[in-house]
């Protein structure tokens, strides 16, 4: 689409306004087809963001995306429509906010509930530098669960500035919202609200507006005018009702299915998170003491059906990843099995939790760690590449590493019996061959001969990588002997205590401070061993292809290769 | 004191409970005088203790309690008066809930904001179990600012149990408690309450009791009696008002002062927050883009002075630590100058947003990690040992490492001109000397010589161990380089790439996974180094004193001088 100057956004009519709406629409729609990324969300908001930027002027004025996956239309309005088709390629537009991409992106985000305290934080230096512009915190009905948005409505009083929230209420997280403060929302939209619900937000400092037809521009346009008006005084919530696909029936219809889509399907690969469904609901059918927990992602995760089949065992909490890890670790420590599954890059949240109250009770936690490793296209916030370095250094807690889907499976079943805490860490899809059994803290050597050299390799991406150069090695008759390290921790002590090679490679997918290279080397010291470790470079790792990514920020099949050889002829 | 039956409790007239009440308080204060520990916190909670111990039957019933620190008197009530004098000391009782001290401590906390999902898990797993018990959350008002209370909060009608929250409201974090929801807690027990403040909790799935003179069993028992009984319908909040430091004026008066108390001065040493406080307010004069964050520890951090001289650029948010990050990271993003103050085991809260937000955006927020290392009496749930490991997977984030409060003061002071993340990690107290200035990323050679023997040491406890190992080698004869690595991040590369000596010695006060050791070691990949690293082992720290548990955990003076004669004598 063409470019839409703020002038114009300022002039037109509600008509034209509604057919730039229209043409923002398309263009998503189309884009998304083509380099995937988040749908529904961004199509719901596209009058909200045609509102804001007609009623209030940025770059000057300072709009910050809770999650911020919503900011396409933003993205549109703000001079980028021409680069618009290079949205989440390597290189190209990110589907966040990114300061470095433009000024009128003020703050990053990717993880939920930021927002508002981002908002409060950067009014509070307009007032303390004495500029003159507003600040708006734009955030969904889902991240309003968050605990970071309570602890930032709760300090408005205290911080003593001004910012307009804005909440999108679609109704959804990327599952249905859920809690007590949505059904507060629900009955203030639906009308059945009783006048104490609007009070308080005023207790916190809130003055309140809603529209409850939040893609009509008819009702949304004056309401942001007044909104725009009350910020003068104070703080101000409007309250917005979308609807999550808005103008495509289908994604309306199935805004879970269409919250995230992909560019182009995996040929041949099978999800991690279907086998755990399907293995975690086998179990539970033995086991009465299985509870599954999810932080507002259940399909994703691959536990529909198991919610479907164990209701009662079964507990989405929204979007909040350390509730549901308090909630994990305290039903295991009243007699329950708890598989708590969110993705890589979400459990960092939970970090002070994992340490303080799983490993600190030394409770039969299962973490179940999805999106592990460089995720791609949503870029720095999204890449699961920390998880092995802040869970290695959590005391009790073991750590697998699945080589595959198969293998994965058999992690699952024998997850049933260990009695301790246990994170599994996978990426999203990969092959599914059968594995029988695998051993708590037992390596797997794949590949045997008397050379020098050893590998050891971390999950499917890394073994593959390691295969690969095997297999050009042993083309110029240098052999090397292979390792499937599927745990971090514990560590295979005995097999690394007997193994005679003195060259040492270690790969994996994460970044090379505290995770699997560095615990090698850790149990190596003082042995006579060169340690060659293979890791993500100390930076964030931006969007782009998986297997690109990995090449260029420290998994460099040739450059590992090099080393082999070095080591061979040395 | 004796040890008061659980028929004892049960049967006593309110006469006699208040005799047992005094007994209770006096024998906190004896001990607490003599182990050091929480003071305030534990008088003002005795009746409370009583009130529940009285109506309810642990260890069938569950108690938790948010942050622990006021568990003194459940457990003088629990069958461990006798051994109460050990409180806090090596090998003695807790000063937090321990489960494995006692069946009447059912889940371990430390931390705040953690206690209602815990109570949940564990109604959960009793409902789903079929088992008949109640739960009980006891929570400060402090709390109940957390995030994680409000994620609890919402998904009460998702667990769909029955708890009862204690709510001991005592105005009162560390320092006073602040923002919205307190504010609506101070107007229900002032009595100038609207009907709607009620209501809220009722929106929540909570039926609302008030008892507004908690010190008085009078009023205490029939309102806990009651909370018992509608507790068999659904979910209670009892809102408790307590008088913190009950009982003993001084306390009353000084409940900030007397929240924790120290079992024993350190004589000759200065506290590190106390130049903090000296170095940012002598900053903040010239620079008015500084200003100071903290998480309802103003006063132990420091910052009380500054607070009072900058209260347009001073943020106290509460127990809040999340949030207070992220307000850091957006204030840098709108051009101030941040510095967040905060202890290293809480800092583990903000984890994920150090990531996201600080990192992410690679902006110049100055972490002010106090009690980091080994601290020591509150044991497991407080000891700063991960911080170096946590925070040096962040990109762009560099991490210092004062020798002592001099060299933390010119820290400080160059963190003034360096506008990227930086954090700088100290315990308690140290020796303060003059020291010039601090290049980032440098070195300092402390004692240099011709030996094949380096030692890096960081942080004042490791450099004088490593000075106490040199002058008992150089006593036999051997001598070695010694460094202040005071930089993990950035490494002193250059004059690690030039240094000869083969035998490479790192010490740190933090675990050995993922920390200073690991950076070295990674960075002497492929020299022809043997390298011997001194962490924390792979487990939770007890309580005990500082150096006892250095030495018995990793840092052994001995064993390390030991490894420095193999060395030489090979």
């Amino acid at each position: 689409m063409r470019e839409i100057t703020d002038s114009e956004l300022k002039t037109a009519s509600v008509e034209q306004l509604n057919g730039i709406c229209e043409t923002l629409r398309e263009t998503i729609f189309r884009t998304v087809s083509e380099c995937g990324g988040h749908l529904s969300s961004n199509l719901g908001v596209v009058e909200l963001t045609v509102a804001l930027h007609r009623v209030f002027s940025f770059p000057c004025d300072k709009l910050v995306f809770d999650v911020g996956h919503q900011c396409y239309a933003h993205k549109l309005l703000s001079g980028r429509a021409k680069v618009f088709h290079t949205l989440r390629k390597e290189g190209g537009l990110s589907g966040f906010p990114k300061r470095t991409e433009s000024e009128y992106d003020c703050y990053d985000t990717g993880h939920a509930g930021t927002a508002l305290s981002a908002a409060l934080g950067i009014a509070k230096a307009r007032d303390l530098r004495g500029e003159q512009y507003e600040t708006i915190a734009l955030i969904g009905d889902g991240s309003f669960n968050n605990g970071l948005i309570y602890e930032a409505l709760n300090s408005l009083h205290i911080l003593n500035t001004r910012v307009l929230i804005v909440l999108n209420d679609n109704g959804m997280s990327i599952s249905p919202t859920v809690g007590g403060a949505h059904d507060v929302l629900k009955e203030l939209k639906e009308g059945n609200a009783p006048a104490e619900d609007v009070r308080l937000f005023e207790r916190f400092g809130l003055k309140y507006l809603g529209v409850y037809n939040g893609n009509d521009l008819g009702e949304l346009l004056p309401a942001m005018e007044r909104a725009k008006e009350l910020l003068k005084d104070g703080s101000v919530l409007l309250h917005v009702s979308t609807k999550k696909g808005q103008g495509y029936p289908f994604c309306e219809n199935a805004p879970v299915e269409t919250h995230g889509v992909s560019a182009a399907g995996t040929v041949g690969k099978t999800e991690y998170s279907t086998a755990l469904g399907e293995e975690l609901t086998k179990l539970a059918e033995k086991d009465k003491r299985i509870v599954a927990i999810t932080a507002a992602m259940t399909d994703s995760l691959g536990l529909r059906k198991f919610f479907g089949k164990f209701p009662e065992r079964s507990f989405d909490v929204g979007i909040c990843e350390e509730h549901a890890c308090v909630l994990s670790s305290s039903l295991a420590a009243a007699g329950m099995k708890p598989y708590y599954a969110i993705y890589s890059t979400f459990l960092q949240r939970a970090f002070d939790e994992i340490i303080h109250d799983v490993g600190g009770m030394d409770l039969p936690v299962t973490f179940c760690v999805d999106r592990a490793g460089i995720t791609g296209a949503d870029g720095e916030t999204h890449q699961g590449v920390f998880d092995l370095s802040y869970l290695s250094m959590v005391p009790n807690l073991a750590i697998a590493i699945p080589k595959d889907v198969g293998e994965f499976r058999a992690m699952i079943r024998m997850s049933a019996n260990y009695s301790h805490p246990l994170a599994i860490r996978y990426p999203r899809n990969g092959t599914d061959t059968p594995v029988n059994g695998v051993e708590i803290g037992k390596f797997e050597v794949l590949h045997s001969t008397t050379s020098d050299i050893i590998m050891f390799a971390a999950g499917e991406r890394c073994l593959s990588i390691a295969a690969s150069i095997l297999e050009r090695a042993q083309k110029e008759k240098v052999d090397f002997t292979l390792v499937n390290a599927r745990f971090l921790k514990p560590l295979d002590e005995e097999l690394l205590k007997d193994r005679p090679e003195k060259d040492v490679f270690v790969l994996e997918d994460n970044v090379a401070s505290g995770g699997l290279g560095d615990a090698i080397s850790r149990f190596y010291r003082g042995y006579d061993k060169r340690l060659f470790t293979f890791g993500y470079q100390d930076t964030f790792i931006p969007q782009g292809e998986v297997s690109s990514l990995m090449q260029k920020f420290g998994l460099d099949e040739d450059v590992i290769f090099e080393k082999v050889m070095g080591c061979a002829r040395r």
